[in-house]
């Protein structure tokens, strides 16, 4: 398909050379870092101004071209692959800090800033942003996908870091929501609707986002498990006791593996936790303690503690390594991802059914997770191309999903749905899916935004 | 205006005695605990399960009739009046607590029940649920309203407590919303699109909330300032300091004065903070000991610590009878109560200036506040019924969400829009106002919900 001889005319008067029709760009923005699929759009625009996003909505929407925008493209569920064609709206150019405002603890960001780049800027305030994903995305994304990441059990999700945005809808109107205040009873949330709406209800083009002080001290630590059920246990009784925990990630013995193959490590080849505290000293001290005597209960070993920033940041960077890591096991393997989230006391059963799939399957699949937040991912390996791995990698999945619905959890904690999770909307949600639906129609008529992601198919 | 037969006939044969149609039901749900007055809804109806509502919501789609939802009348914007007739749906009779799960911390609720009566069920559990907004009010109507009040420095608002709901929609069909997990990407957030709808989209029919660990420690504390300025100051400065209070609530010299006078207390006639701290001893210790210190740099004087249960409770019981206290200044007045919300390097100048206002119009108007959150009200006193007055009053409101709104604040911190501030939602949202509008037309195509409150009238 290509662009319609009008609309193709518009939108270069309108960008010049930051409208691109050329292969190679529409191939790089039909790459996904999953082992989703689908042709690349009929054209790349990088606009810099909302004003120039929404002259490219109202240009498509004459035509009845799909709008698909894209951040740093390191969603999971193919959010932004172009699957009916269209205009794939890369906003790597709008990547500005807006505005500081230390004093209310906030920031106005464009939407294609990546979290690193974020953190960078903020470094001489004492405040950060601590939604972490991992991977480097862009905060636009991050809305758009709701993420959360490693720091989500103390700091919470974008849902909740994220105070206001500016959107450009459907038709191209520029609408702000949410306020600079720290709380609102006026009106709807439409914050909170755009945030995770993943792209099909508008295109984020300015957030302002909730920061949170430098803590004074952080102390991080490893420490080991002779199985998998006693460290998600571990993991239970240390959120239930309430210890304000600021990450509590479980790794199993295959990523442990993975690490010492691929990262330079030197871990047992056992289940493990990596926690991290944040506070004054004497709360961090204090929190520590308590961890570590629940961990005893546990049987956890070997605690290895990392005093200083640089162990720290080697330590995170492992954690946020373990998708290539683990990937290596199997060279030239893809992953397919799982993301349940259960409530926390079906954790150990959800974790531990995963693991017993998987080694029945004869597939590598190391387990990792966000387990404060019931969140974990297995990371099935397959060859890519090989529909039979792919069948069971999915089938693996499916019933992960399904299990997690049964004790009232989601199909997916952080990744979204995009196109890879669409199919399990009504088991989630029942009636309350054609509920999304109905909004979907009344903000995007046309269905132009992001269509064939997230809402049903109209009828 | 009475209920059209065929409807009342098909009420009556639903709910037997449960529908009221007498002049003292029907007066009962035109009051207010604010100066809004409205005519009586023409039946009242006391539905007793989810599947009721549904029943008396086709009912009165059929016959085209509104449907408003009435938890325990505490709503200080209208909220709950008959505006344009119809059926108030009382739902004081769903008042049980369905589950608590209190390994995962959490409870699924009916709408009727109240803040006070769920936390006495939780008592045993070692849990709470901590949204505050000093009324009883019932849980349906607090999510309804997003409302907030002392705690929610801490822990939050409804929007951040409100996991998951059960909502009758306006064409009877009975929708679940959000899960049981921590957190979910998938699609839209649905929960937080009906809290704060003020059932205008639906009759939410059961919550799961999230609830908290009793603190292990808990004090609290008054102290003194010489100026409104200097106590205002303080609080913006503990909040940046990162200090995790509990509570931090401002009340003005008049307040302290109705205190006494009504209250039995014996504080000194100037402006007060009354904070409190959870936690670990430690934690709570050296968190008083850093507030003492930056009170002290604001002049802070005459610390009493409410070292006792009892203590605590006779502060908090006088600090939620601000309200009546400061009614009884003025034998017979009505309080005009605004409620605005800003910035937290905008709260010293926004609520020197509502005082400023106050003065000069002769009126009394304690002033109390949230300020935690940058959240303030006055609560200017009128005679009812005395029209000049009352525009006084209401000038002076205006001013105050003018201000708000000049600093990027918004118009209702928590007591929502109601009749009351639907006049100012297009100053504060622009065309995102109208977003709202088209997606109630999406829910609600016939207007039938709760009409005439919240989003604009239709074309």
């Amino acid at each position: 398909m290509t662009l319609p001889p009008d609309a193709a005319a518009q939108l270069q008067d309108l960008l010049g050379s930051r409208l691109s029709v050329s292969t190679a760009d529409r191939d790089h923005h039909a790459q996904s870092e999953s082992f989703h699929r689908a042709p690349p759009p009929d054209a790349v625009a990088w606009p810099e101004s909302a004003d120039e996003v929404a002259a490219i909505v109202r240009i498509c929407a004459d035509a009845g071209l799909p709008v698909i925008p894209w951040g740093a493209g390191t969603s999971l569920e193919g959010h932004a692959l172009a699957t009916q064609g269209g205009v794939t709206v890369d906003l790597g150019r709008m990547n500005r800090v807006v505005e500081i405002r230390a004093e209310d603890m906030q920031v106005t960001v464009q939407p294609g800033i990546t979290r690193e780049a974020l953190n960078t800027e903020l470094r001489a305030t004492g405040l950060f942003f601590p939604v972490d994903p991992g991977a480097n995305a862009s905060l636009g994304g991050m809305a758009a996908t709701r993420c959360s990441g490693t720091t989500a059990v103390r700091y919470g999700t974008m849902r909740d870091n994220v105070l206001g945005l500016q959107v450009v809808l459907a038709d191209g109107r520029i609408i702000r929501t949410g306020t600079r205040a720290a709380k609102s009873s006026a009106g709807y949330d439409l914050t909170g609707l755009f945030v995770g709406s993943e792209g099909t209800l508008g295109i984020v083009t300015e957030l302002t986002l909730r920061l949170h002080g430098q803590p004074e001290e952080v102390a991080a630590a490893v420490c080991a498990f002779d199985s998998l059920e006693h460290a998600v246990e571990c993991v239970s009784a240390t959120i239930q006791s309430g210890i304000p925990m600021a990450r509590i990630e479980f790794v199993d013995a295959v990523t442990a593996r993975a690490f010492n193959l691929h990262s330079g490590s030197d871990m047992r080849e056992s289940p493990h936790l990596m926690v991290e505290f944040h506070g004054s000293p004497g709360a961090v001290r204090e929190d520590a303690e308590r961890f570590g005597e629940i961990a005893a209960e546990f049987g956890a070993q070997g605690f290895d503690w990392a005093t200083t920033a640089e162990d720290r940041n080697r330590l995170w960077r492992m954690r946020h390594g373990a998708y290539h890591a683990c990937i290596a096991l199997r060279p030239g393997a893809t992953g397919v991802v799982t993301d349940v989230c259960v409530p926390m006391s079906h954790l150990p059963a959800a974790v531990a059914a995963a693991a017993a799939d998987i080694r029945e399957s004869g597939l590598i699949g190391p387990i990792v997770g966000h387990v404060g937040d019931g969140n974990f991912h297995a990371q099935i390996l397959v060859e890519p191309g090989n529909q039979t791995e792919i069948a069971t990698a999915k089938a693996i999945a499916l019933r992960m999903a399904e299990r997690a619905l049964k004790v009232g959890g989601t199909i997916t904690g952080e990744h979204g749905i995009g196109i890879g999770k669409r199919a399990l909307m009504a088991d989630e949600h029942g009636q309350a899916w054609q509920v999304m639906g109905a909004i979907k129609t009344a903000l995007d008529p046309q269905n132009i935004m992001n269509p064939g992601k997230l809402v049903p198919d109209r009828n």
